[in-house]
């Protein structure tokens, strides 16, 4: 090519992307020789590979001309009408009009980016928070305002009038949060809502990962405690944990105004999510396949995670903190603060050990160096102890008198 | 739902959304006494549905573990290389890097809005274009500039220093355009990439309906005479029309810096399009099964396009024109000035006969009243005939000394 294009052609938008740190990493750790703690990626061994071929096949035999056609904006009806009933119970009533099905819930960010932020518009966000998040709403601008969080995860008594003056939400990951693997509990679940409806504040609540718990008590969502407190809550779920991600299929709930506002930004966006997975997951979870599917699911990811956290036990030094998630994919890890996990990273490549520096995860300044994320799902248990025995080694003891 | 969402939580952009016009006529068209000339769907006829089951089941069962798991955003590595390989001819080398997979072309355009226009930043349109390209580039607010076009569709003297000045880019249909039927000749072709190239304007091409062309002779896309002229063109193709538009899948050619910034907005957007339907694309095209499949659908749209045009010809008053399209699935149809299409459509609608008045297919002031666009490609024979004979009497025969 002899072209190029001129910056001055592209939006501030563009000229702003930097390609994210992670994804650099990424490429790296795509080398069959690194033990990666970097990724995202849901376990292939809970992928049901044959209940998911059985269905696109019934679907395409039966239903080939609907399933290959375009489809309405707003979904499959009888998937929304699923969704509705899977997340409605007792003082929980939810109509299939509040749903909206999208192409994985990564696309639910990008809209409600579109549909809340202009230039300069205050969010809400954890301090640390789910990257993707920050990349999507990053895309229109915003001034992010973090909200403090302790080892229970966020503190709802931080959101006063001064935080939350002019914000258009606050985007909340309360089960097993990507990066920290925290769950908040029922009484700051509580203040949360409540907060947020003196004080207007619409929550956006992202939960890909809720139906993967494999400790503790489940806590009611957002969702049904906001409704009664008078709190606007939107709510993000996906098929990707549960099922496969490999489909792009995730779901937003929320009070009919704003379905409809997103409606119409869908069909700008890329028209309908794609009616033969729409139907493909329809057909394999109509009739109650995730009763039997997801207790396999969750009993996999706790036994990984318990590789982890016994490997984490052996081998860090006695000043490492991490927490001890009760579901999910991740463990958050404090290192003593003289330690840059961003130089610790360069040092574990060069001995084929990857994951995720913590800093990224922080919207504004004041991002600590001395944190980590690491993901333990698809690494087999003796790569995972070897990896991080390798990471132990590299942090070194404590020092004494520490 | 008590809660309610006042509209300051919103962004300028979302505030300024409305349902679209052909959205509400398509509602009422979705009664099955209704003769409908308003959609834009592909006819299910074209659909290779047994080769798509056959393609998505060799997929999950062969390789199911990748097709269901996280994949590439630039796309499923053996699809780009198909798709340069399918645009590559002589003087026309693609490189696969050069190829973005994307969730149906109507995402490339989203992003490609993100990509160039910042509010107020003016961008080229044909008088008139594709609608959904308007909805897509409109969320980011950009002027737009109206391309004159005649009968040949668009002029590119034209384009001169004052149109151009600070223009992002210009969009142009060049096959069988929508809404009005309309191909771009090769001598207009080529003062079009010249132009752009000396006044350094970017082009995107969207060629949704390329292959599906039953009549005249194949002109050279605007990314082959582009290249060598040193013109930026960014090619847009979809499987929507040459499959089957229920996997929304489509794709992006362009040069490398592009794809590279494409590639960064696409992360934020949706992560990645669904592997497995990428993949099942890919088995289903890669043997060449398209050249056997085409002529077919090609046969049908011919003979759709046929009966419309005789209908038109029987039925349709002296002082009528209308476009004869060389491909695609649209005939645009001017009337006398004294005629208000939108008028025409209520009454039509109260005999059971839609269309798609031409205004909305204008992006700034002064769109005609007298133009609609009719869709033939789903319609059987008969109603065709019934529906146009209909459309004649509400219009009227011309008046005399006219």
């Amino acid at each position: 090519m002899d072209t190029s294009v001129s910056r001055t052609l592209f939006s501030q938008r563009a000229n702003r992307l930097t390609s994210s740190a992670i994804r650099e990493i990424l490429k790296i750790t795509e080398r069959p020789e690194v033990i990666s703690f970097a990724g995202g990626l849901p376990s292939p061994e809970g992928f049901p590979i044959a209940e998911l071929r059985a269905a696109f096949d019934k679907v395409l035999a039966t239903q080939g001309a609907t399933a290959l056609q375009y489809g309405r904006t707003e979904g499959y009806t009888p998937l929304r009408e699923w969704v509705a009933q899977d997340l409605s119970r007792p003082g929980l009533d939810i109509d299939p009009e509040e749903v909206l099905i999208v192409s994985g819930s990564q696309q639910a960010l990008d809209m409600l980016g579109k549909l809340f932020i202009d230039q300069g518009s205050p969010v809400l966000v954890e301090a640390p928070s789910y990257l993707g998040a920050l990349q999507s709403f990053s895309q229109f601008q915003p001034e992010y305002r973090a909200v403090p969080t302790d080892e229970r995860g966020l503190v709802p008594e931080a959101l006063d009038d001064d935080l939350v003056r002019d914000a258009r939400f606050i985007y909340v990951l309360p089960n097993f949060q990507n990066p920290t693997g925290l769950t908040l509990d029922r009484a700051r679940r509580q203040a949360l809502v409540e907060r947020c409806a003196r004080l207007d504040l619409p929550i956006i609540e992202d939960d890909p990962y809720g139906e993967l718990r494999y400790a503790g008590d489940p806590q009611p969502g957002l969702l049904e405690l906001g409704r009664p407190a008078g709190a606007t809550v939107i709510r993000l779920g996906t098929f990707s944990k549960v099922l496969a991600p490999g489909m792009r299929l995730g779901y937003v709930v929320a009070p009919r105004p704003i379905i409809s506002k997103l409606v119409q930004i869908k069909q700008a966006t890329d028209l309908h999510t794609a009616t033969v997975t729409q139907m493909a997951v329809h057909e394999a979870v109509r009739g109650g396949f995730l009763r039997e599917h997801l207790p396999k699911v969750r009993e996999l990811y706790r036994r990984q995670c318990g590789y982890m956290l016994d490997a984490l036990q052996a081998h860090f030094p006695s000043d490492a903190r991490w927490t001890r998630p009760e579901g999910g994919m991740f463990i958050w890890v404090t290192l003593r603060p003289s330690i840059d996990t961003a130089q610790l990273l360069q040092a574990a490549i060069q001995r084929n050990v990857a994951f995720v520096p913590g800093a990224p995860f922080y919207a504004g300044a004041g991002a600590p160096a001395n944190t980590l994320r690491l993901s333990f799902v698809t690494v087999p248990e003796d790569r995972i102890r070897a990896g991080v025995r390798t990471l132990g080694e590299l942090i070194g003891p404590a020092p004494e008198h520490a």
